[in-house]
């Protein structure tokens, strides 16, 4: 019988339980065991939730219950989240995630922690919400050398760059249409201006190459300066504009961004709108292979967790840390040979 | 030490050969042990080639060498493929395979013999090519219930309509160029009507509803009667004409067929293009994903082939088989109600 808890119980994590009632038959046939979804720690009350009875606020009780074997960290942001993380670890708890925030700034050292204790740290849905990219890097494709990875792995800035082109809105208009639709946040910041993408892309540089690259290492421009002016002149090229999370390498070298970028009409990326993520993968022997598919929400995300819970119950915990901080310059947009959009900075990719 | 033999030196072994010596060091570090290919057995001589010193026409060497774990299938076809998968499973040796008309034909059977002689029998490479479909359908989304699954799983015929479209080129045209530039073989039955795509669809119903769907129960149409009027005929209605395998499970049916089918333009199946496959999967949570790559060739075939090899060194074989002859209904096209393009038997889906 595995035990799982899951701490937060917001958007994601109530996603999470969702899928593990729903699913637990499907999930137990695959892991070939009993699973129970113990405990939910979240310091609100729920007092009409249909899990009410295993809610709790006290982080110390799934802490020191030792039946619980993952836990489901779901709070989000750094402070509280690297605290419990650590804690759970030591107390050799496996810990899943989707906060890329966490996994960007502190992953090479919570992984560590991990390896130690022979537990899992994994963090699926920390990129590309629903499509399980890093568990595809990290498995199917892994006898591969990856040279580059790129796409679109911001669903809100892609439902607005979308509207824009679609409706000749102004980014104002499309950012305000996308709130009301619950697709980008009141403060819409870490998306806008690509905060949000600078982590999933420095997390993806991490595993395809093996490096620590710290997110603020890397050069990120995000769409708040996009006209429908800007967007009619590429389409007129027979571009589309997207928001592009970037990483190559080259040599020692990993050069990567965050950048409106024109991406040509015949291209997947360029053809995925809305809130979907799509990202191409270049490979040595499986050349390139693209995923697209939903980058957020409450379902899409919840299945990358509980892919992630499926991995901790049925393989080994790695006995190294999955990267280490290799030696490594990073590189921004300037330093490739990209051609530019007239009179602005945003480089012409394929 | 982990000893590999090949089966079959032709197009997709001499790529499983290339990249285990090439990627040698990136698959150790994956596997976390050393590997070796030490033989490799073909009746035919290759006295130029590079790795002549380990071919061998002699089977029983591999056979009856305790110290080789795991032997890639690359024969083909079913009769000695077949006789030679069954010996090595029964002999302890884990099997790996390119080869989808034996999987559609006896893997519920061999799948059940690995099982219960301890040792994996995997087959990533009989579907899609590079695309690590099959180990995603397994794996990352395992927690998921899938409703759909369809796609482009063939790149000759995909190669062939493509150049249709754009040239205006006639059926017959374009297969003799599809055959010059080496996409097409010399006898195309097998792409052009369907029955390659057949086994695969077959083989993504068995891994995705757990059921054994008999290829010849599947029904089947290829694109032989395709003409480029048709091609403009559905370009005007704003479609693109795909050979499409498809399955949907309803109630306790499955609905399954291969068929030129009408993709809408917007539609990323519709914009593949080439020899690219492009396959869409519907789960329950992580809502519609879609995978796109290469679904032939040396290279990419050898990377889906590899994969395994680092599931079978790396993970422990199922107890059970994969899938069991579950009682199913097989449905075809006509018990799905969709519309068909004007004077043709082909539906117009999405």
């Amino acid at each position: 019988m595995i035990k799982i808890a899951i701490l937060g119980y917001g958007t994601v994590g109530s996603g999470v339980a969702s899928m593990l009632m729903n699913n637990k038959e499907q999930i137990e046939k695959v892991v070939e065991d009993e699973i129970e979804l113990s405990a939910i720690v979240d310091i609100r009350p729920f007092p009409e939730d249909a899990l009410k009875s295993i809610i709790t606020p006290n982080f110390d009780e799934i802490l020191n219950n030792k039946e619980i074997n993952i836990c489901v960290e779901t709070i989000g942001g750094i402070n509280i989240a690297y605290k419990f993380t650590k804690q759970l670890l030591l107390a050799g708890k496996s810990v899943v995630t989707s906060n890329k925030e966490l996994v960007a700034v502190h992953g090479e050292e919570l992984l560590e922690i991990a390896a130690e204790n022979h537990v899992h740290y994994l963090f699926e849905a920390s990129v590309g919400g629903g499509i399980p990219l890093l568990n595809i890097l990290k498995k199917e494709l892994a006898s591969n050398r990856y040279s580059k990875i790129f796409g679109i792995l911001n669903g809100t800035t892609n439902y607005i760059l979308s509207k824009m082109k679609e409706s000749g809105m102004s980014l104002k208009e499309a950012l305000a249409e996308a709130q009301e639709l619950g697709y980008a946040e009141k403060d819409p910041t870490a998306d806008i201006c690509g905060y949000d993408a600078q982590k999933k892309i420095a997390i993806l540089s991490d595993i395809a190459f093996g490096v620590t690259v710290s997110p603020d290492k890397v050069y990120t421009k995000g769409i708040e300066d996009i006209t429908p002016e800007m967007i009619r002149k590429a389409d007129e090229m027979g571009y589309e504009i997207k928001l592009i999370g970037y990483t190559e390498k080259k040599e020692d070298a990993i050069y990567i961004f965050v950048s409106p970028s024109l991406i040509p009409k015949d291209n997947i990326i360029s053809g995925t709108h809305g809130v979907f993520n799509s990202i191409s993968v270049y490979c040595d022997y499986a050349d390139v292979m693209t995923f697209t598919g939903r980058g957020a929400g409450s379902f899409p995300t919840a299945s990358a967790v509980v892919g992630d819970i499926i991995t901790a119950i049925t393989e080994k915990p790695l006995s190294k840390p999955l990267w280490k901080c290799a030696p490594v310059t990073v590189k921004g947009l300037k330093d490739l040979g990209f051609r530019y959009l007239d009179n602005t900075d945003f480089p012409i990719l394929v």
